[in-house]
């Protein structure tokens, strides 16, 4: 599974548009749908066999939640988009996981389509799921990619008979499913954080080849990361202005609460790149810094050595007539002069401030 | 046949506006028309010799596509000009080849332009075709540059009887051509794809010269690339947003999907730019560490035997007073000198972690 | 305590919306809660044991400001919510403080976020502290994180009977809060204008390795400091434009005059960005430079005696057939040779401007 | 002359605003005035010696265009301001050179300032001439710095007999008059192109150290470009979007036919940006890998032979006692040593990939 | 005098807003006040000692302006205040010499602030002045910081009987008031387009270590002088759409070709930035080219005598049985050697391009 899976995309070039035809991983055996209905007395949760069965809900009071997960049963999508008489062209982008984060308001309903981002413990890198909702009048139909989400805390918060959100419309749970999306993010961030924590520690105290291939690795995930949540925002940001009619003016408020949500993560994202960026720079001038330290030693060595080994191949030479080798201080003279000389060497060194 | 194809420009300066002069190679022998006409129930496909064969359709129900392969005969295409009473500005832009997609309504018809793009398995460069589109009320007029495209579905989903394709109007033809562009974008990203994954596995495990030019390459690719595709999405953009009376309002949702579409080619594309700029850092931070190994080992050995060298050097002197050559185990104790000299050394790179 | 703590996120996920949990660290034993009444005549300071002993204020003349310290203690932070009617959601925004500034209009009441920002004498990195604001008719709430803030002339311009904050209503202590807050802000860019010029004189005399990461640290601390006056500005420039009726379009100007200084602000942090980016360059072209000086001196002494040791080396072999060794003038010939080769050398090195 | 001329500015400070004072180079010995006055039926051209000739021109149908050449000539100028009643500030802008190309609509005329590009054969750098435009209901005044010109192509287009430009308006004719002078950029950019080409192939091949100034020349000629080019965008932007009531309605298409032009050829001027600054990392790096080519033969030959010269001076060294010395086949045996070491170290470059 | 000054802020923490506390430098011994009155036919000029020897203007005919010399004065700027009736905001900003440009409108007077910038002929910094100007239907007062300014062109226009600033109202003179200074900004301009000339040339021909500070304080030159000219295009396009009522319609032209002249300045210091960045690369690479001839020189002599001194060492060996040493032809083969093995390898340099 190469870090690319969210830049391949459709090869249904040539199908007919709205052709239903599942794109990404198929990443689950079985589709499985849950229903949950509810209202500020009961609440029923059943699982699905058929999609049939949730039909008797649809003129029920309160609201129904019916969740899918699982893309790959193409037929099965297509049930549910003519039962509750869904555009072929929303079909298309719920099993087309590598659509971007958006709205689309079709009058009877709100389709949303948002990213669920988490860090797979099997695999170090990010995962994303698409999790497309269908938000009509009492009902909320939500399609995943694979079995377990972010949810369970809203499930909780259903089973709990008090709360406002037993008592509130079906747009308060898409507010509700939003949320728990948006809240996985820090944790994906905070992941990041500690990444990059370390990364600058290992970079101050012993700079590894490796480090760039992480910088670069984290670099790329920050900007998977932003290409999902930067639409996210202005997903939210039309929802919070109130795009849509089948969303209580009363309740706006919670959907600028995740848009300003969004807005800390997306400043979060861009300041770590920011911060990313500038490790590349700490990265080289660490490597270079060790290099240079390198060839000042070579320097150093080689500029003391290579004067008095030339002086000692002076006094190697074979002539007859060198009146210094018979000298009887001769060869303690030549010790003094090479003494001498290391010794300026190395003071003249140290005053330039190389050693 | 350069890179540059297409950056340069018309060489027209001096003709009066409207001068239809066809600007690019000549990519084809021959003009050809070929034309469809259909409704709900019937279908023909007629290949034309003349331009004036199409004539009887005007008058007919049902809608009718004339595809013309070729733009090099301009006195064709200052024919079907003449006929459907085309702006001469729109047919100077039809045999300019380096027109920007664009979109202009003139009233009576819109004239659309777009770019097919594909890689030519002849060539390892990308190829861009211009296609321009006339829509009317019945009809679609289609002009390419050459023979062969990426229309084939849609012929073929014209050529089974049943579909909305044949229910709807030529503005929804429009759209399935534009579509089909579209789609076709996602196979040259593909393609891009799979060479930065290439390229980044070889830049991580043996970065060669060559490398750098590839890069360099990548990198301008995707600039024609982006080049081509931002002004398809403001082209879109004002489609989408209900530019034109030629096109239904209830096919506007149509038009809004290819416009997300090309969203998301931008967007990978901008991150494809992001990633092939990181892989330059990669790059020559790969270089500069190979580089960095082969300096150390010249240190290394350097730093190590200089010194040997030197008192090698020393007993090589020829003082007729030197007593350590008359000692019996001078030799060995310089051998033992140069070793613990040598092991001394190597134990003082390993601690500074230069070995 | 590490660089991260404006980026680590509310770990709440899951929690219903509007729960109050305190987010962040906890910085102080005991929440506290202080009282100041005042109108043009009187003024009463109060510490407050409980939030109850407040409500008597509430029908009262003048304006009261409530000043809390502390945010741990949640259920204090409900108590005043329910007993000022505010949203849970705004108590929620209020104990975590990782919040972004911005301003709420809640009808009633203005809900406020800003940041205090100084630096900690104890510690050499930026310290961030959330500032909540709750502006009513009469009234105006503020929440620290901690005690010890930047409000003291505030209060002493209160304490002090004449001008005219103790004329004013509440709109215009909101403004004068707001100010102080601002106003520390230079001080903070004070000590950073410093570090830079620090900084740079110690890049032009003497780089240290250390340096590089000092940039490093500036660039960051600027980066955190730009994420926080950033949405400051946003903020004033909507309250700067008459956003709420709550505060008296007479009064506008003054938050014009605090929305001029966040511009001055916000533009010398991008400038100070600015300039610690060209320091970068200007560190590796000083590091450079000292390693290319170290290199040539090791480049000329190398290129001097390799020639010369290689003459000794000549001499030193022990051919039988070698007439200058036996020449008497043999000796002296070759140190002249030598001397004219190393002098011609340096000549050379001259010309070339490497010595 | 050197590149920096569009960078010089009016050294007029302290003169009262209106003052005509010709700012830039006296390119022309003696200013000059042609006169072209037609209609559908008939065309006259002369040379005028005053401007004074031109005032019976001024009752008469059809369309007058006047060209001045040369702009030293204030008094001229001011006598045509008077004559036309032109405003001070415009006659100013007129003579003052460094002007950026912009529209002024002064409601009885309109005011285009545009740039003439073109290529110096004589010298390597692009020449910048700047034309002013007066658009009136009949008549158009042109203003250029020096003879020759562009427009050679509309006055042929004028004196043949038949074509639009003869049967309309001065509107048209501005059109022209525009629409050649972007016409001209595209050689302009063609030999851009063409240098860029160039410069590529000389990177890849054989990168001298003079390439670098060629990227910063071509560098800074697009620059200069860019310029010149981004306000006439804005300037035909306007045009095009009817800002004056001069220009008939249906002549706007024109217009946005120059339009699309000028975006073409900003697109194509960012493009070459991006392919120059993407050419500095391809010369860095093929510099560098040159010198690494460098580094690696003297590290391979240094230490290849560093050991072997340590070994020949063991046995250089006198000592009385070394058993080697006297063995019959010791020579030998060192020069077999000898030959194993440097195998040795070849075959472990060989597997370190740096031979 | 450091570069910062323009960085440091307003260290008026805790003061009263409106509080009239001098920030800055305090440039002059005294304050002075000079006050020239006219009309179409007279002119008085005269130097105040008191602010209110002013008061008798305010009934006057005609146009009166004051300018202030000096901003530390602050009880006088108070009384001119209060005698004008001025915002003690107003008055806060005119002796806060940090103030970026911009303009208020006061309903009753209108607030200008500029900037005068220039080159101080004893510092080779540039020098920021605040130029505060007030604007009252028949007043101008202007503050400085210290005497000497750009504004005698003005003066003299206006002593001079005739010209069009005599006959027109203070918005006029508020024009050329800020003409003058825009005007001045070409001068500064052009110093920095000599520097970079100047800088240019010696990078190319040779590159000296101090270059880099001199880019990088040009660099910072340009940086302030942006930071100081981009807030007055936005103060210009305000009053250019006419935003006060106390500026004739007819004199908008005047203002829209200041502001032209404005964005002038502007693109030029944007071309500025970018050739200045340019000129690191080239400085970078200028530097480099050296130290590879430098290090080229080093591979070259070393790689020729390092083989060299090797085959001295082997015959400077002293084995009984080396039967070269006692060939006669030894000594001259062993030199004929040596030459071979030095002329192949200047051979291979020279077609390897190394040398």
């Amino acid at each position: 599974m190469g870090l690319f899976t969210n830049l391949t995309m459709a090869k249904k070039a040539g199908l007919p548009p709205g052709s239903i035809v599942h794109v990404g991983e198929r990443k689950l055996e079985k589709a499985g749908i849950q229903l949950i209905h509810y209202d500020v007395d009961n609440l029923e949760e059943r699982e699905l066999g058929k999609i049939e069965e949730c039909y008797p809900y649809k003129e029920k009071q309160g609201v129904t939640w019916i969740n899918v997960d699982g893309l790959h049963d193409t037929d099965l999508i297509k049930e549910i988009g003519d039962s509750f008489n869904l555009h072929p062209l929303v079909l298309e982008d719920i099993v087309n996981t590598e659509q971007r984060p958006k709205i689309d308001d079709m009058d009877d309903y709100l389709f949303v389509v948002a990213k669920m981002i988490y860090h797979d413990p099997d695999d170090e890198f990010l995962k994303f799921e698409q999790i497309s909702l269908i938000l009509m009048e009492n009902y909320i139909i939500s399609f995943q990619e694979d079995k377990g989400d972010v949810f369970d805390p809203v499930r909780d918060r259903l089973r709990r008979e008090k709360g406002r959100i037993r008592k509130l419309k079906a747009d308060y749970l898409l507010y509700a499913l939003v949320d728990s999306l948006v809240d996985s993010y820090y944790g994906v961030l905070e992941g990041i954080g500690e990444k990059i924590e370390k990364l600058e520690d290992d970079l101050v105290t012993d700079p590894e080849p490796e480090s760039i291939q992480n910088i670069h690795s984290l670099k790329r995930e920050l900007l998977l990361l932003r290409r999902s949540v930067w639409p996210m925002r202005d997903m939210l940001s039309s929802l919070e202005r109130g795009a849509s009619e089948l969303i209580d003016e009363k309740n706006l408020i919670f959907f600028r609460d995740v848009y300003d949500h969004t807005v800390q993560v997306i400043e979060t994202i861009e300041t770590c790149r920011d911060i990313v960026s500038g490790m590349m720079d700490l990265f080289l001038s660490s490597v270079s810094n060790k290099m240079n330290d390198v060839m000042k030693m070579l320097t150093v060595i080689a500029t003391i050595f290579i004067p008095l080994t030339f002086i000692a191949g002076i006094y190697g030479m074979n002539f007859e007539n060198m009146p210094e080798l018979k000298w009887s201080w001769g060869y303690p003279a030549v010790w003094a002069v090479m003494f001498v000389v290391g010794v300026l060497m190395v003071f003249w060194f140290k005053r330039k401030k190389i050693l």
